[in-house]
């Protein structure tokens, strides 16, 4: 694959200046979705009139409406509409025993080095052979400083990848409390409280989502990898012995989800983890990987873990001093406990949206002439699932004439009795379509002067047209909401 | 009022310990409500088997879904519903230049004490006749030491409320970030952005809802006041000279949304902060308080601010060192611009949730006697808005018997495509109606031998109970989505 060089060049908060490689993909290039999120309103680099942060992020009007919908189709897919699984929301700022407990403190480390010349760190990422290799594949020693080409290094050092901060008024060690690096701590540390509470019974599952957050040395590929970032994760609590056919139930049930919401299926592939490469407390783990654009190519979307009962075990180790403190019944009577076993399906948003949006972009070359819409060299439809596209329909009341204007704001109204809708009344109207494929509006309802006089349509009618087919439709104004009901399930 | 001593005492994170003192108010006691919340799984204390974290919480599965519920009405009322209002979701940890522009890395600072003795830090609240007083009004050298009975206190220090990080590997001034104390910040650092990306004109919202986070000195009152909360903001952009009354428009506006919510009207006013009082920024401030059951009594529940141009005009001077950089068209034409007024209604999200949970909590002496039902001698009837109620109807079958479960369930599954839907299968049915009461549900569903059978009524109809007047209504179950989706809108 082709590298391209970046447009985009953000300061880090460490003050090491970042550059990105996007590589192209067959089609789209992670360029081509930085920019589109950026002239659109999807992402912006977080408070960028200051020169942005390197790894975060601020999510756009457009965005967030792609984000809460995909949260939206994960809550009602794997909490709603489920019998066994219910949620939490749980601090971000945690209280540091859990993640002693955890082994954060101890193990969620990168290796870093650091030139002796210019003093900046830089991650690097596996030991081979005995030699340390950078994230390029290259021997450290044969290494150029990226910063100032000197090859003069330190022996790599650990870094904790946690952000650290002081709760109360003093920054003391004993005062430390961290940023959740990830959120299934959350959900092992309520286990009890929430089983006792809800009354639950095995198999089921508790699910949260929110931000995390990871000091990463190298945040990049746009969205990809951020320091901020947002997580969805289910820990699915199950009587030990069951963990394998729930672990593979759970593999599929993920990935048919991506499919069932517009990712192309040769565009994911599931990865056994060899056994070799397994966290410490993992028995499985199977990485639903996305052909991202970015320069390795597949990478991790999602993982779905089975974490054995490792740790409930820690925490019932740590809080009570007895790691089988959180068995619960694992037959009907409740006679028998056991420390359950979890599988850990485990998503990050922020990742789920750029894959989204990469599977949904399409450029039309010539543009995609109809003989009453404009033409453009180049044109941009984003083809999302209509139900994480950002607005469901928009309202183009042909001209600025307030009879239209009228009529076209009260369906308006009306619609957004039930749904997120844009409205736009600037432009030509085939420029106007245009705007809205590129952002994946799926159907651009327009109210024209047959609208309100009636002479080639019967009045009260309006004209409906599909983003993918282009095709039009008449509909009356009192059957859009069922319409659009009957099209967005 | 009444001081109750308080169930619980949690550990603070500085290693105080913290003591909650509620007030009854004419009804309802922060305690029932802090019990209610642990016993039910709304709101536990954060990592709990830690000793917790103190400021911090966990909210569990039904607090989730009221807080979902709370701010799922916002967003459809103030963004949804309207033309001119659009959302971003900013980073929380954000770079530094953005607090110094908005006056938070000098000002927003707590004045803390330290008691000589002991060393333990305290806020103290408010300089009378030229003596500091203490947060209960005491002057503070009359006042023992919480921790050792002292009265030897130092002068009062500035301490900053915000929490700080670090990016990047090096823990140094220069990499020092902020989690935001506030989401506003991160709208007025995106305006031009938004503005541009959304080809927006005045007047124009931004409104986000996001975690923030204030070191707060004493948190207390259970999620009144805490560390880590949830803030649902809109920065209301408006042409200069207009906004003393779109000021007045989003005060009323905020007010009666949460009439519209089900919050009492004699427990909510309106109070317009005298000049000498507001913030140096603003114009005009009117806070919505609530009689929360404090020792306070009325206390804010949420603000709207007249911000004035003062953040944008910070943020232009900062960023671009100018501080007309942010000026926006204030005709039609785009020729005349200048720098928007905003008008900021600012609410949190845990506060709203507690306000919700106290107007709705109900105890019925005696139990509430009907024939068919069981009758204990206090029971507890939450009587949420449905739109807030966690679950909108709960499925019971009258017993185990797979015959009534395998109906049940499926009237369950046909449910949750739309509804978050509870299934409780446990214990007397006169038991079940008492749990469901004291979480909200508004309709409990009960499917008995009728149900399958049909002899005292129709085969295929099932009993649905109203929560608030307990009448019994027979319902078939192809009617029950309409017959849902009608009471609930």
């Amino acid at each position: 694959p082709r590298i391209i060089p970046s447009l985009c060049s953000v300061m880090c908060g460490a003050g090491l200046a970042k550059r990105w490689n996007f590589v192209m993909s067959d089609k789209v290039s992670m360029e081509s979705i930085v920019n589109l999120c950026k002239r659109r309103g999807f992402v912006f680099p977080s408070a960028e009139i200051y020169g942005g942060l390197g790894g975060f992020w601020d999510w756009g009007p457009l965005g967030v409406l792609l984000k809460n919908n995909i949260k939206a189709e994960w809550q009602k897919t794997f909490v709603q509409q489920r019998n066994d699984v219910v949620s939490i929301d749980g601090a971000i700022v945690t209280n540091p025993r859990v993640w002693e407990a955890s082994g954060h403190v101890k193990n969620f480390a990168d290796k870093l080095v650091e030139c002796r010349q210019c003093h900046h760190r830089y991650k690097i990422d596996v030991l081979k052979d005995g030699k340390w290799i950078s994230a390029e594949g290259k021997d450290l020693h044969e290494k150029d400083c990226p910063s100032c080409g000197a090859q003069n290094w330190t022996e790599p050092k650990d870094f904790n990848t946690m952000f650290r901060t002081f709760v109360g008024p003093v920054e003391s060690t004993e005062n430390t409390a961290y940023l959740r690096p990830e959120t299934a701590q959350n959900i092992f540390a309520n286990f009890q409280s929430v089983r006792e509470a809800l009354r639950l019974k095995l198999p089921f599952g508790i699910a949260q989502v929110g931000k995390a957050f990871r000091n990463e040395i190298t945040p990049g590929n746009f969205i990809f990898r951020s320091r901020e970032f947002e997580q969805m994760e289910i820990e699915y609590f199950v009587k030990p012995g069951d963990d394998d056919s729930q672990f593979e139930t759970w593999v599929e049930t993920c990935h048919a989800w991506f499919l069932s919401l517009g990712l192309k299926k040769d565009h994911l592939r599931l990865i056994k983890q060899p056994k070799e490469e397994l966290a410490h407390y993992s028995k499985a783990t199977t990485d639903i990987e996305f052909a991202f654009p970015i320069e390795k190519g597949w990478a991790e979307l999602m993982g779905i873990a089975n974490r054995t009962d490792y740790d409930l075990k820690q925490h019932g180790q740590s809080a009570k001093g007895d790691p089988e403190a959180f068995a619960a019944p694992i037959d009907v009577e409740g006679k028998e406990k056991k420390v359950p076993f979890v599988i850990e399906p485990s998503m990050g948003v922020d990742r789920a949206a750029l894959a989204f949006l990469l599977d949904a972009y399409e450029v039309v070359q010539g543009g995609r002439s109809t003989t009453t819409e404009s033409i453009k060299e180049e044109e941009v439809v984003l083809k999302l699932h209509p139900k994480l596209a950002p607005y469901k329909a928009a309202i183009l009341p042909l001209s600025k004439k307030p009879q239209l204007q009228t009529v076209a704001q009260e369906i308006a109204a009306t619609l957004r009795t039930n749904w997120m809708i844009d409205y736009d009344e600037a432009g030509s109207i085939g420029k106007r379509y245009r705007r809205e494929d590129e952002i994946g509006t799926p159907f651009c309802i327009t109210v024209d002067f047959d609208t309100v006089e009636g002479v080639k349509r019967p009045k009260g009618t309006v004209t409906v047209r599909d983003r993918d087919t282009m095709a039009q439709e008449n509909v009356a104004i009192g059957d859009l909401t069922g319409w659009l009901q009957t099209k967005l399930s």
